[in-house]
């Protein structure tokens, strides 16, 4: 029982309406790991250079987060993202990024990772996210994309999407890809292309799972004070693919369970900068805000 | 048993993505009335012009709403909406509105309107509003408003809501009233101004109840094609009051099933041009969408 993630690991400046934080511990497998690790064992593949703080490494040890494939570049730069969040914050606005050893990132997979159930690859490029997906063979897998790779690698990205189990997309992204602007309707298409299911976040709105056999939806758990949404994504598929994990079986009814998992988490997530909104909450307090939940969207 | 709306009946000429018409059936308290008559029994107050067109007539003939209180002013222009939604269809764009008959509106409440088990104030000048709360005593009320209320008459409103039961906005009209972005806390607000329920609609993403006992959420039914989203929030309205005057209690539970209605008739309600989304639709195939819709939202 474990999860193999492929992603950047970062360090973030950001401004929300909240507030101002410098070198945020950041990047998608980071948060991911960060969510996943509520639920199940987590292995990372990513890469890093020697800036990278010390709390960062303690964040893993303390999350019992495998960093075996976290290589460390020596004289190297940790990818560094800067950007800000206005009112709307469903929408990040980059001021720069910084790629650092991320620009040369080839994940190299260990040998004790094969042993993984689940594999989420995360935001990086499609051919390296093809690779990786080879190397491991069979496994159930989901994969996350961003605009710039649907804009400039697209096919690559048609490759994969045969290979993978689960597509997650935000709503921008299924429209940009197939030039379809029904959400609903684009997001089958996406099964056309070979995926089983295509997850659709829809920021503060919540979450929807397209399938050949069964649609389902969820609205987000209603925070009253969103302190910093990067993250949000990366954690609800932490929770998601955490529980799948954790549950060992992929059927339709875990599959909804871990979509509530997900949104549950990633309502913690966004109260807090960087990986503080989960700094102190405990698997209890993850199954209290469920319940919570549950009564929220239940119809009788 | 029966509800009694207040509010325009209009003609409209719009252009979607879809396609362009003239002259459609429009106006809250119609489309309000087309959708909860599917349901229970309408008692329509409003105004026309002797221009309204015979079609108009039928429909409300055909639906058994009651239109005693529909005044039909001789020589006089229905009101006239003109607009146009581009891809988000979230948004209408007016193109000119002509007020005609409806600049005059003083809503006559017929005799045998007042023994109507619940209201729906739809959106007229809050001032109208109040009047006709007064003249209907303890009734249970809804009411709905618009951003042009909220900057012109916003004192009105606020004494309104004290006398009301509950409140239906969207995310835009809550943060502009109460000048808060975070729309649960927003919401929140006019709870404290009075009102026992707020619902707020969220357009394509679906709806939310606030209350100091609960709080519900859902997303909306994943239409495929959204032809005229013209209307959808009175439908909303309308199936939701229709099945909670239909089922004759108001509680927790039916509030809850209300909502699925209210969602489900909208649905059906966009997917055509004015009032022919529910030209063919019967009470079978609302039941049948929202079993279908309880599967796309119900947790394991």
């Amino acid at each position: 029982m474990a999860v193999c993630v492929v992603g950047s690991v970062a360090l973030d400046d950001l401004k929300t309406p909240k507030g101002e934080r410098k070198n945020l511990l950041g990047g998608s497998a980071l948060h991911f790991s960060n969510a996943a690790s509520l639920l199940t064992d987590v292995k990372l593949v990513g890469v890093v250079g020697d800036d990278f703080p010390v709390e960062g490494f303690d964040l893993f040890k303390k999350k019992n987060v495998v960093t075996e494939g976290l290589e460390v570049i020596k004289n190297g730069k940790t990818f560094h993202w800067s950007g800000y969040y206005e009112d709307d914050m469903n929408i990040a606005h980059t001021v720069s990024t910084e790629l650092g050893v991320f620009a040369d990132f080839t994940p190299k997979i260990p040998e004790s990772y094969k042993k993984c159930d689940l594999l989420f690859l995360a935001n990086i490029d499609p051919v390296l996210q093809l690779n990786v997906k080879k190397s491991m063979g069979k496994i159930f897998t989901m994969l996350d994309t961003m605009n710039f790779w649907i804009s400039s690698k697209k096919n690559d990205l048609i490759k994969i999407l045969k290979e993978i189990d689960i597509l997650l997309v935000n709503e921008g992204e299924a429209k940009l890809f197939t030039g379809i602007d029904n959400v609903n309707k684009a997001a089958l298409e996406f099964l056309k292309l070979g995926v089983k299911y295509v997850i659709v976040k829809k920021g503060a709105y919540g979450v929807s799972l397209y399938s050949e056999d069964f649609y389902f939806s969820l609205p987000s758990f209603p925070i009253k004070e969103v302190t910093d949404p990067t993250g949000a994504g990366d954690s609800f598929a932490g929770g998601f693919i955490g529980y799948l994990d954790y549950i060992k079986e992929i059927n339709k009814k875990n599959l909804k369970t871990g979509l509530a998992y997900g949104t549950v988490i990633a309502s913690f997530y966004v109260e807090g900068f960087g990986v503080e909104g989960l700094e102190n909450v405990s698997k209890i307090d993850i199954e209290k805000r469920l319940n919570l939940y549950k009564e929220y969207v239940t119809l009788p």
